[in-house]
């Protein structure tokens, strides 16, 4: 890497991008990028133009010599890039918006990546990516490929599985938002707090957590017994565990696990507030509004305030450090998603898993634990299998697969409304599907 | 055994014990029983004696030297046994109404084996089942332990962890009976049909079918296509699989998977048929009644056929024709619950699961067919995470366990539903759950 | 197949064909064969004329309708086969004198399917046995190809990892060799006897053993330590096992186990009889001239008696019962060598193993009888250790592999000893070792 | 630990002492001892107060406040410790040297931790081992267990297995060793090499090799296909790997792979230099009388270069390296014997390996880098069933269980011969093989 560090950014007109620009500032002593690609889709034109120039004078700022590029030309900008990280979204907000509208009319939870909303993102986004490592082998072979773009785990699942670019790491803000979270708990200084992570994307379990290296497990059961501290992360307003339930669980929870251990209480939630409020997509189009007004101010140079309630809280850190700890083979301690390798018994050695890994320059090696608590050991398989039919349907354009994947997953509630969802979320979104229009596949 | 074959039945009085005196009296030949020990408590006094007259009638009837014994005296019918079967209801069908009504209150599943109804059903069986292998451990360790009292998985599960008797093989009809199901599907014999079995017991697939050695699997999945066609027991009416998702499943389903694949029409019905008939032991009991009521009657000698709507069609011959092959070493292949060994490789070695198995003086030796199809691993592994936990809790009597329990249940929709549905089962079960009343574990 | 079973027997001209003549007489009323093509090649005409015309005979004398055809053309033989049977040689008995010569010279025992010419052996037939598979995909891609090609399970390994044949099964007459002998021991026939087998072709463990369905495998190990009855099988003269050692490794060992138990013995008893008696492969070889000079009799028409001391007693027995019970789908218990799928645990789900198997119309179906007991799983891990790397080196035609699989051989010294047995081998096999000369790996 | 840290050194003095005083005075900083306890048995008490006495002036040397206690009371020394070390040697070197002279007379290779006199002394070692495991459930149940005791994999394995300590650490300087001599092939500072290490103790092999953090295994394993290059560890003295096997295993070798992959030349070499040098016990006794010479030279007061000639460099660096990073809670990555927990998965999750770790409060936690290279695993498992069934020789004193160890360990050619020398070892240390003596297992 003599040449300087080449980063493409696919995806980065995103409101996310000034995130990892500070990132990149931030920690340029130890990881000095010399050349920054922002990639999108034309139709993403003012978007990326308003956010390229806003990182153009975050770097100006910050008086570094890192070259921001702005292109649609996604080849020109893979040529050569040590590490491609992905944000994209296909079909934009928009697309959101369906994925979270349509499942609750048949009441069914809508959300961006559980259930029906997690299949179709991953339908829409598994063959873009696929191009993505495609291009990859030609221009980039020896690049690592960072991706933030949701479903994470079946979209790694997917490359893993479907591509031949191993190099991979799928990477969330959910495991370090639950250390913020334990932290703000215990009342103590982030950097103190230590998990044991293992599961699956938006299905990670803490199995145990460490003030200062000394398990303080049972201190945190207690306090999270307490409905009062049962949620981390900004994005999912808590509603308490009951405290047998978490206490016999004896394993720390991400936010997501509310859809699933209180599927009743959220799937309600999701219908009210999407009477009052609006969809989430709707309330992030708004603050996305807000915050591209903000970015367009000429004077703004430094990342402001409001992005962190736009739900991202963390990914900086997350992804620089990841990234960092790759470029200097730190071999610390993150949890990411990456292929299991016997880690997790009860899951396939060529899987995608959620977990702790030492990161090293050859990428993350996962820590072996021991098999999950047999309490979680079902959910975790189900959504596996479910992520693995989804991608499989995703590459192949089998509509009885999605039919099939919507079917097992455990929000859906009859084989019969996986196949209405399905229906009209195909019919919603096939402009972003054309794996299903050409070979449709039919029950014969 | 130059003595003679003995038999203990405990729960002799049940009104399926003619189906099981009428499969000895067919086998005699190959399975010359010396001794049948029909053993009760004493409130089924009553029952105990209007079946072991009916008994004493089919067995002088058929003209064969077998002792018929009545006793509430469970130690003498096991000094000795050679076989022990279990067929008991802890708490009667009184006990089975409230596993059905109380959880449609919370807009839960009721039902005996699976939700609610099967989590409380193993807490009140499970300690007696243990005290038995107590007792045989004493009296007739050599003896095997066939159960066919439900929640059969859930019990086998907890002998085999629990217990120190290892010749425990649990006995379902739900396998034969699918193979009766196909068998009329394809308008043949059932002799000529053959499954490929693999799962947990009422969480058995078909992996694969075959017409007398060649597999039609194809074809009965086209079959099974057709709604009218997709159920095969008697007890579950069938309501039609969606083309597209069983098609894409690619295995033969049980009955039961229609609680989770088609969970809320299954409620619905549940719910509907609650108002109009009654709950399934409500039914039930009405049907016992006019059993012991024809059961009476001193002429009958012989099984009458009224007994096979009562739901229990064919244990008869899946029971003796199981004991039959273990007595004579028959290897021929049949499909019980047993211990995993390796078989299913997501599951644990040591755990129970209902699977094709060679039948030998030794046991059952289960087929290494390599792992579940992918889309089914979910959903087994997490009825074997419920198994095992709900186990755990009627061992222990952690009230908090029976909690989680419940809660990884895919039927239950939050964990706050289930602990109300765990304190009123706990209430209206009471009399059968000691273990829970002495010492409470309570969340400090 | 109701044109009538068309058998294509690969190396139609070994002395072992009557064996498996005699077999599809015997059972002709359960496999009605109607065309048996016996093919070799051209090298081999005049013994092919020999045994094909006392096959002729043999038939005529049931008074059977079976056609015999005689030919070089592969092709033609495989076309529209449904089973192919491969028992040919690579180089005849001098190449098998080659491997039992040359490492001897120094110091390692020479032998046809263990050590340097196991893996020699492999090396010559899995190419060939590649080619054949090849074929088969395309002139006949149902059939079942039954290998009792040496070393069987080597080439099972070879072609389930490196051909789309998929219905293969390895056979070898060692496991029934051994009820037998265990009959013998007894005193009892050998319909009587029943071992539970496992581990690998030539390193086959028996873990129980049944009279009549009962274990007696105290008594049986108990005989064992007696050091007279330590040998089963013919062609491996007896020395007894420490009593020691053969009780506390409580299973039963085959014949080869001699090889590796008892190394420095047998390494000293070749080296003497090579000297004495001339090595096996001379000893066959007169005992072939005499067996062909017999079957040139046209007189004869049964299978003589002498075939037996050739080594293959059984063989007829073991294969034609094997192609029996497939053709018919008996789900009978037999010992085969194929896939794992997860019967032993510690060896990989898709390699070679020789186990205990329900034979069906889709093929064996191994039992999952739990991992080998602890004293056993070292040796075993090592021979498939080695027999995987062979058959790698076999495929690839890499040298330096074919010295690492002799080096990991535990009968091999040293890996100075591995390159220089290899040298002098690859020298002397040269002519049917095509792989290794073009495109020769070197050290760099 | 607010008392201080205290030390409790089982075999406290041995020679290897001030290796890990030097240790301790190195890393107060971060590792504050407060107590060293200096345990020996009475007939040690020369060797205790000369080790003890120069410990104390190292000490008052590097005016520190570590209080040094010298005694022959084990529990007085256990009763609160914070850390555990184990360096004691049942019966001296006059044990290792019969353990070295004896099965030579066999043509068996002699040798202090492989083959049978790693059998002999793991049985006179464990049941030591697990009497302090006991007195340390008493009195320091918290405390971690170091043990530098050899046959290191052997004895952690025991521990695991049969004792109630579940805070072990099986530790040994070959992997440091390895690191270092690649350091030197490569002439860099040690500080720049890493290696990922998997398999077991005196078993291990190196997956890979980085220089600063980028791989550097194809350039080493080509310099180690230079004869000259092939020994890294002193005590070993190089013989050079056949190319072609080296570079086709593809892995790093320990020194001690040299007695199985060259056991015919370590076998010359150690008759021919125990007939010129005396055996290894002899020459160590030798640099033992020196180094306790050296020690009592009251002017002595820092570690004497000496030392490292005597084959335990580097101890010092590995044990209070992993002590202070367990102390500490440094989750960096070092080699140890721990429990496997799936790393490797085809060894049982519950028994020892040697693998690279992060090291945490908790201890170490092993990386899953997946199965060990096909080639390597034969190796590896049967030393693991060695080491299990010496364990369990060693627990129940089964005599018949000793002389299958002997067998299946790839050094002992026969039974017969394993027998013979078990026989003969079993006198000559009968003073330290108490379990064999009273309820001697016989054949019957």
């Amino acid at each position: 890497m003599t040449k300087g560090i080449k980063i493409a950014t696919i995806g980065g007109g995103s409101s996310y991008t000034p995130e990892l620009v500070e990132g990149f500032i931030k920690r340029y002593n130890e990881f000095p990028v010399k050349e920054l690609w922002l990639v999108d889709i034309e139709e993403g034109k003012e978007k990326l133009e308003i956010v390229g120039n806003f990182t153009k004078r975050m770097i100006e700022k910050a008086g570094l010599p890192i070259e921001v590029h702005l292109t649609f030309d996604r080849k020109a900008a893979l040529k050569g890039a040590d590490f491609v990280t992905t944000q994209f979204r296909v079909g934009g907000l928009d697309a959101r918006a369906k994925d979270e509208r349509i499942p609750v009319k048949y009441g069914v939870l809508g959300q961006e990546t559980n259930g029906p909303g997690g299949l179709f993102k991953g339908l829409r986004t598994i063959p873009v990516i696929l191009d993505i490592t495609k291009d990859m082998e030609e221009l980039c072979p020896n690049a690592w490929l960072i991706n933030f773009t949701n479903p994470a785990g079946m979209v790694t699942e997917a490359v893993l599985r479907y591509s031949n670019i191993k190099k991979v790491v799928g990477l969330c803000n959910v495991p370090i938002g639950m250390e913020m979270g334990i932290a703000k708990l215990l009342d103590v200084d982030h950097s103190r707090v230590h998990i044991d992570f293992a599961g699956l994307n938006h299905m990670v379990y803490g199995l145990d957590v460490y003030l200062d290296g000394v398990s303080v497990k049972d201190e945190v059961m207690q306090k999270l017994s307490d409905p009062e501290n049962s949620s981390f992360v900004k994005n999912i307003e808590g509603i308490g565990w009951e405290p047998e339930f978490i206490q016999s669980l004896n394993a720390l929870t991400c936010p997501y696990h509310m859809y699933y251990y209180k599927s009743k209480e959220m799937l309600d939630k999701t219908i009210e507030s999407s009477k009052t409020e609006g969809t989430r997509a709707e309330v992030v189009q708004q603050l996305e509004n807000d915050l591209f007004e903000l970015y367009k101010d000429p004077n703004l140079d430094i990342k402001p305030p409001q992005l962190e309630e736009r739900g991202g809280a963390y990914y900086s850190d997350a992804a620089v450090r990841l990234i960092t700890s790759i470029y200097n083979d730190k071999r610390d301690i993150q949890p990411v998603n990456t292929m299991n390798r016997g880690a997790i018994p009860s899951i396939p050695d060529e899987s995608a898993v959620e977990i702790s890994c030492v990161i090293t320059k050859d990428g993350p090696i996962p820590l072996a634990m021991g098999d999950l608590p047999v309490a979680t050991r079902g959910l975790v398989q189900q959504i596996k299998s479910f992520e693995r039919i989804s991608a499989e349907a995703a590459v192949t354009g089998d509509y009885n697969k999605a039919v099939l994947a919507l079917t097992i997953n455990p929000l859906t509630p009859s084989d019969a409304t996986a196949k209405q969802i399905v229906d009209e979320m195909m019919e919603a979104h096939k402009e972003h599907l054309p794996q299903f229009q050409e070979d449709k596949v039919t029950v014969n």
